[in-house]
């Protein structure tokens, strides 16, 4: 009896991938002990193409994209990464190269990022390429970041820059000048910050999906204060800096870049602890009451009338 | 600033169906201690409208199957459940009505099967529902029950009856008579055996969701053994039954029921554990030397020639 494709398929493709609680993708599900004496900590996201990822990006890039934006998610939940699992749904006519590609953008960001996939289910479309992941990482009991320890007067602080994402959209699309390629790149492959989020030094954190704006706000509200941002001290990369529509940059999405609350009095231990790691933090403004809102002060000095809150996959 | 509906729809429909570790799904990603002293069990599964479901079932039968074949596969690995999150693509103007039918269904099978949402995601999609759930359960740490370990003379038992699923597929579609609604019941709402795979009684277990023929295959292949089952054996119910069509019982997906692997001197204490729960369960064959592959025994005696091993989803 030949194999049926599903199962093939799983096996050529995916069981290569699998670390020894995955049991050779063979069984209903995947059987792990969970780290002694630390907390499990599970995200999941999903990604349609035409919405999150352009149809016809190189699958090994929405692959990694994919394991990426969830790897975001256990950053910013100061979160060590432990496994994953995976659905993919593709059109009938899905050749296996497609297959093999999205696979070893799987297995460089495992490599990468040290994790192995856990198991998932591979099933046929009538529509658009439709994915699922389920992250697991651990932390130690109580170590989670959450985004409601902000507290008035802390500070704001962002890693990388931002807006790159949004403008990579564009640049990706066709509909803006990308001459090195840097910003489609950003917007392809996004860069999860784990590590920085460290218990003991960062009271909130969270990743930049939606855009600055609108996920400060979440946190903000998670948080039960305000926030005044100085639209001028947000980082921006040269490129963008160069496109010059820092609106886009302030509300667009995909960052995901994490957005940090520290003490003031802290400042200069996040910028050792980021420097260790190699990524740039910069602080951006204040946490504040929670009657202020989210207010972000424009280059002359005025708070900013920003129409959208930021991006939503409606 | 109005809420995107994005998050509005999560609060309002999704954040009811929380447990305390899913933290008001307001963060990036759950937390949880896992239960002491017991390994974690966790499966993926995907549905999609048109392949996996009829994109006009309701929105709560919808989601009580995406729960339930999920569960299922805790059921065939012995494991308890205890969380899971599910990512939900829907087209754009998909209504509120839907996520609250959708809720619902999940909250009344929550109610039922104990345990609660931990996180997901929620989007668009240009294509038709596409649904993905993770699924989280635990078991007695090397209680595991994998498909690996059925031996030569194990008995193979199934639970419940076989075929109704592919049969209510048909009677869903309105191609086939269903006068009292059990065989499209089938189809659209499984029922999870869980805890009738028992360590210490069974030696191998999985569940029949692509065609009994097909995954008997598997886990004969996982075991490295080979099955002869008697076909006049197979439970069908009166329903079924009436539509004669054996060979779409024996290879049809949708099942849900669990294939068990046990010594002949356990079948009492089988029958007496699934009496317990009010499952029924029947012996439909023995396991054989490798070589055999599986062998189906048809009504005159003679090996069953079946040209199809049963139900793949490309």
């Amino acid at each position: 009896m030949t194999l049926p494709t599903e199962f093939d398929r799983i096996a050529r493709h995916f069981r290569p991938l699998a670390g020894p609680d995955a049991l050779d993708l063979q069984d209903d599900a995947a059987v792990f002990a969970p780290p002694a004496g630390r907390e499990m900590v599970i995200a999941a996201d999903a990604m349609v193409a035409g919405v999150h990822f352009l149809p016809d990006d190189a699958p090994d890039a929405v692959a990694r994209k994919l394991l990426r934006t969830n790897l975001s998610d256990l950053a910013a939940m100061g979160a060590v990464p432990f496994g994953y699992l995976t659905t993919i749904s593709v059109p009938r006519d899905t050749q296996d190269a497609w297959f093999a590609a999205f696979a070893a953008g799987l297995a460089a960001d495992q490599a990468e990022f040290g994790l192995s996939v856990l198991g998932g289910d591979c099933t046929s479309t009538p529509g658009p390429v439709s994915l699922s992941l389920t992250i697991l990482g651990h932390v130690a009991p109580g170590e989670a970041i959450r985004r409601n320890g902000a507290r008035v007067d802390d500070e704001v602080w962002v890693s990388g820059s931002i807006g790159d994402g949004a403008l990579g959209l564009l640049a990706a699309q066709g509909k803006l000048a990308d001459p090195d390629g840097f910003l489609a790149h950003r917007y392809r492959l996004p860069q999860p910050r784990l590590g920085l989020a460290k218990a003991g030094l960062v009271h909130a954190a969270m990743d930049v999906s939606d855009g600055l704006v609108q996920d400060l706000g979440h946190l903000c509200r998670a948080s039960g204060v305000g926030a005044e941002i100085i639209a001028a001290d947000v980082p921006l990369s040269a490129q963008a800096r160069a496109v010059g529509d820092l609106v886009r940059c302030l509300t667009g999405g995909d960052d995901y870049e994490l957005l940090l609350a520290i003490a003031p009095e802290d400042a200069k231990a996040l910028q050792a602890h980021a420097a260790a790691l190699g990524v740039a933090v910069t602080r951006i403004g204040v946490f504040t009451p929670p009657a202020a809102g989210v207010c972000v002060i424009g280059p002359d000095g005025a708070a900013m009338a920003l129409s959208t809150g930021g991006w939503s996959h409606f």
